[in-house]
Formats: C-alpha cells, structure tokens, sequence
C-alpha cells in the first residue's frame, strides 16, 4: 500500500506530482478515513484532530473550507456550517507514508466546540492536568 | 465513555485533575492506540504523527523521552533508540474528548526516517503536490 510514497522519498525538494496521483495513493484506513491535524496558520498553534473520507477531502480542496467527517454522525461535517466557525484552508501537506494530513488554517471564532481556540486544552504537568484554556 | 471529559469541560481555566484519573479516563481505540501529534517547541512545526499505547504512555511520562507504540513492529517504539533521533518531552497535552495527545517535543536530529525535519514534506499546491524539504 504505501509503496508509492516510499518510492519517492529520496527525490530532491522541489520535485512535483500530481494532485490526482498523490490523492490516489493516499492510505485511507479499513473504513476509508484519514487523520488530519488542523493547526492556525498565524499562532502555529494544533487546534483540532479530525478525520476526512475520500469525498471531504474532495470538498475541501474544492471549496478551499476544511469539511471532515463525522465519525459519530457518518457524514461530511463542513466545520462551522452552524457554528459559523469555520476553517479556511491555507495549505495542506501529507506526511511520509501518505497516511496523515496536515491543514494549516485561517480559523474563524473557536475551533473548539466548547468555544476554546484549540481543543488541547488539558496539559499534562507533573502528577496534575490543568484546564490551561 | 468519553462522558468524563464532557463533564470537566464548562470548568473554569486553571482547574486541575489528578493525572491518574486523567490517564485512566483516556480513550484509547479498539486496538488499545492513541493517536499523538508531535510539535516542535521552538519552530512550532508539526513533526510527526504516531500512536501510543498505555504502557508507552506511561514510559513516555516516566522517562521524559517520547516512546510510541509501533504498529507495524507491535511493540515499544523508543524514537530514536537506534538513530539517536530522540525526542525530549516538554509538554503533553490531551483533546476535548481525550482521544488525541499533542506533545511539545524538543527534537534531536531529524523526526522524519527520511532524515528530513518533519514527515509532513508534500505540499498539496493547486494542481501539483511539492516536496517541500
């Protein structure tokens, strides 16, 4: 499965592909899903870990607006389509194995849906977690 | 199960839990796997993506040196025991419902077994995916 990717992995920075066969030898898992990790393109900061089907990927790269899918509801979950939080996208890239994604955003009010700005929110420190948002 | 993490999550910042508890309330998956994103405490950048398992959490916190639980090899993953790539824990973070950790890493070397910084190097661009490093 991820033959592709390690066959590129010596190239030299700079070297292209197509959109069409990247998309094509990502590894999606057993049930068609992929990781994302969602972090601010100004502050640098994670906000959110979700993941995408085939076809919200598709959306996203379209619209230029991070859709996910729900794991809970099993569907496309355009982010912010009620809160009005949404997330532009800025960039996107995949990691070596082609099986994560990374989106840095433009994030409109909270990623989070307990209105925080990222939903890593609970910091280890010592023998407590604190609230640190 | 994620019913502990919705109940903490209206308390006020700085509101703090034992770490016991906190572990113990983790969701970890089907297969006994949390997903952790690894930041760079400096840059900022995003590292890498892997998985831990509850033993390799607990070395990680117990050592102070990021271990994960390596799928392909079933077994402890202690970054950078044979490279020397290691990973220096600052901080570990969980999310809203405590299904994902985000650890601020202090990186020896190179993350990525491609010997590039991060494993996130193909940058999707209009039609074309770049590599970036």
């Amino acid at each position: 499965m991820k033959h592709w990717f390690k066959s590129i992995e010596n190239d030299v920075a700079g070297t292209s592909y197509s959109l069409d066969k990247v998309i094509a030898e990502l590894n999606f898992d057993a049930d068609g899903l992929i990781p994302v990790i969602a972090q601010d393109e100004k502050s640098m900061k994670v906000l959110m870990f979700a993941w995408m089907s085939k076809e919200s990927l598709d959306e996203t790269l379209r619209t230029g607006k991070m859709c996910y899918w729900s794991r809970s509801r099993q569907g496309l979950w355009r982010k912010g389509s009620s809160s009005g939080h949404s997330q532009t996208v800025k960039s996107i890239a995949a990691d070596c194995d082609g099986d994560v994604l990374l989106a840095e955003v433009s994030q409109v009010g909270f990623a989070c849906h307990t209105r925080r700005h990222s939903c890593f929110y609970l910091r280890f420190w010592e023998d407590k977690v604190t609230l640190i948002e």
